[in-house]
């Protein structure tokens, strides 16, 4: 079976929520599955000499706009959370050391915490909130807690993010297909093609 | 009728070239016309505190993949001139000047320049290959020589790059239909459908 599609995008990242709700399903078309792997944007925009969109002068309004314009075009429930951008360390972190328990739930984890960012506008990137989605699928409240106090927990994060920027990723979201790099949840469509034809 | 679409393109991006040999044929298909307006990205840049794409380690390599991945998707010619980016200071200069006496010569003198940068892939950023592009439609060569020392040349670019950027233009290509702002050859789809539907 062909390797799953790799899925990178940061927690914080709008746009990597929206390409959330749609990259399991244009995988799925092609018989693919896909690998979610949450990344810090802060890490890789040190790498890449880049910030935040909402930093820069007048890219920050038109990104606000945008988002707004294609949640309506797509029919996509957002809110933006207050504070934005935000430190996503607790989610990732917590996100692979469930992975290694629980891959499905590890899923649900990562949408969970894209709905309380962007489908209830709420700031889930305090440690005591990521604890409190994880324990809200059955993970254990005081393993999950424990879980972000673990060095190796930390180490795992920080090789996933060194392992990204190795292999180009320089934004969120950022999907790999057998080895064909794609930026941005505008080039979905251009991976549905790739996925279908084979590559151009 | 209804006001035209603004294009704001820079000629050394190839983003914006992309769009040029879409933004009219979406318009007319409105029954829109396109006011096409160069514009300099350097100028641009020191507002907006960006600097160009393929000066970002990762991003700039991905760049140069997606330019040739999407000049093939879309079955574009495209050859990137050397030493890019380039300084098209004279080709817009000359680009308004020609506009003020001929605005249908400005629009074949826009797409000879970019016919040269990214169909040919020659450097045509030098004054007198932007005065041999206009000679070849007709222009007088001394004239259009000319009007690149001339301060009122040198001054109407300023002015209509000072505007761009106080309507919140930050990059290229930027395509405005109605007060509505849409940044990027990869939102030319949604260009298409806000023309097509009023909206929404």
């Amino acid at each position: 079976m062909a390797a799953p599609l790799e899925f990178y995008f940061d927690f914080s990242s709008p746009y990597g929520y929206f390409a959330s709700t749609r990259i399991d399903a244009i995988a799925a078309k092609a018989g693919r599955e896909v690998a979610w792997r949450p990344i810090l944007l802060g890490a890789v925009f040190k790498v890449v000499g880049t910030a935040p969109l909402v930093n820069y002068p007048l890219k920050g309004e038109y990104m606000r706009h945008d988002l707004e314009r294609q949640a309506r075009l797509f029919k996509l429930t957002f809110r933006e959370p207050p504070g934005f951008p935000h430190n996503t360390i607790a989610a990732a972190r917590l996100y692979y050391w469930i992975h290694d328990r629980d891959a499905a739930k590890a899923r649900a984890f990562a949408k969970g915490v894209y709905a309380g960012f962007f489908e209830r506008g709420s700031d889930v990137s305090a440690p005591e909130a990521a604890v409190a989605i994880a324990a809200g699928l059955g993970l254990g409240r005081d393993a999950a807690a424990g879980a972000l106090q673990d060095q190796a927990v930390k180490d795992r994060l920080r090789h996933e993010v060194d392992a990204a920027i190795a292999k180009g990723v320089f934004g969120s979201p950022f999907v790999i297909v057998d080895g064909e790099p794609f930026w941005g949840s505008d080039r979905l469509d251009q991976v549905e093609a790739w996925l279908t034809t084979g590559g151009w």
